[in-house]
């Protein structure tokens, strides 16, 4: 980013203060990382295919009148968003148990989760992202208990409307990660929805179309990312 | 416990069938565990002082309108109880955050907690207790969400009634692990209150009055057992 200061430096991802107050840029990097940052690679042209899905996915909510923090794409691997004060928790909404759910509990991989189920992880790599619930969240004041409720409520949209969109292009969504923020005094959706944030399962194979590919060595990640991004945007994603 | 049937030991007590169908003999061994069984000791009278205190606390509760398994002594280690459906799950309610939510969180030592913060984990040793939130135990279907708010709102009770006797006493309750199961499709207070069970701190001094002087070699582990027995039962524990 060019000219821009750069403000903070994430794992995927870099934040650069915006041309006027309350915007900043978002970059989506090429570097791809999992188990907690211990594996780490650079994938060419990953930073623009979940830029282009998650520009694409937040202007579908936007129409569902689900408050986030795009405001519109910049190039090829940046978006224009609103300031947020971010929330440190990561809100994971699961349809169907996968990942750490089986690992951790007595629940079997790809089992209905009906209704879905939500774990909400303390934002904390140096503590590991610890699981919380709901009393550890309100005694650690990260948000009011009226904040909690509407957190959940607008996480369970979000899954809602994302899980008959993606059912329409044959994809399953599993679980996704959403992260939010304040602005203005509203709970605003913030961070990314892409193939890094997101579990997708092919609705006729079961083949894994996200990060699961890179994580445990699947097979072609950026092919994988490139098909699903065709699929989700209906080809406006090439690059 | 000659003759009796064997049915379950654990690391601290051994269940033994009891004479008449739905009773059952708890015994209170004199073995200490601690850090997921990793430390383990033998300490003479500690079975007897823990079952001392836990009969006298289970008959005030009783006194209080709170349904527990507990229907009385039969010798120094040894109490006649309801046979219970166990729910596997251990309900922690919290006054003062002290010990793994200080180490997983940015809790301090001590820092009162109001309302008290309840944390419930699966009991699964292999799984090594992992915590639950309520959507996960719901979807683990390890209770209905009427019995959940139910546990919860005994939990409670438990605990204000204990941190008042407590209190009085000159007792810090700090925390208290509850196990819960079913009789006659009643939610009933199962297992022990004791000090394996309880974080107690000297009100005065702040010292503690727990198994975390056996966890953390802070002192007589059985000294402090003795004295902590004397001062909740005034005198009914000397053994």
């Amino acid at each position: 980013m060019k000219g821009a200061q750069l403000l903070y430096s994430g794992k995927a991802k870099s934040i650069y203060r915006g041309e006027t107050p309350n915007r900043l840029i978002m970059e989506f990097r090429d570097d791809i990382t999992a188990f907690d940052g211990t594996k780490k690679n650079v994938l060419s042209e990953k930073g623009a295919f979940n830029c282009c899905v998650s520009a694409f996915l937040f202007e579908l909510l936007e129409r569902e009148g689900i408050r986030t923090h795009y405001l519109g794409r910049l190039d090829r691997t940046t978006m224009l968003v609103k300031a947020l004060t971010m929330i440190p928790l990561e809100v994971v909404v699961r349809n169907r148990a996968a990942g750490s759910i089986v690992r951790n509990f007595s629940f079997t991989e790809g089992q209905i989760l009906n209704p879905p189920v939500i774990v909400i992880d303390l934002k904390d790599d140096s503590r590991h992202d610890p699981m919380l619930n709901d009393d550890l969240i309100l005694a650690l004041k990260l948000v009011t208990p009226d904040e909690l409720v509407e957190l959940k409520e607008i996480a369970l949209a979000i899954n809602g409307t994302l899980s008959e969109f993606l059912d329409g292009q044959g994809i399953l969504l599993v679980d996704l990660k959403l992260e939010f923020g304040r602005a203005e005094g509203e709970i605003t959706l913030g961070d990314e929805i892409s193939m890094d944030s997101m579990r997708l399962w092919d609705k006729e194979t079961g083949r894994s179309m996200d990060k699961d590919v890179y994580r445990f060595d699947k097979g072609d990640v950026m092919g994988t990312y490139r098909a699903v991004a065709r699929r989700i945007t209906g080809g406006r994603c090439e690059v």
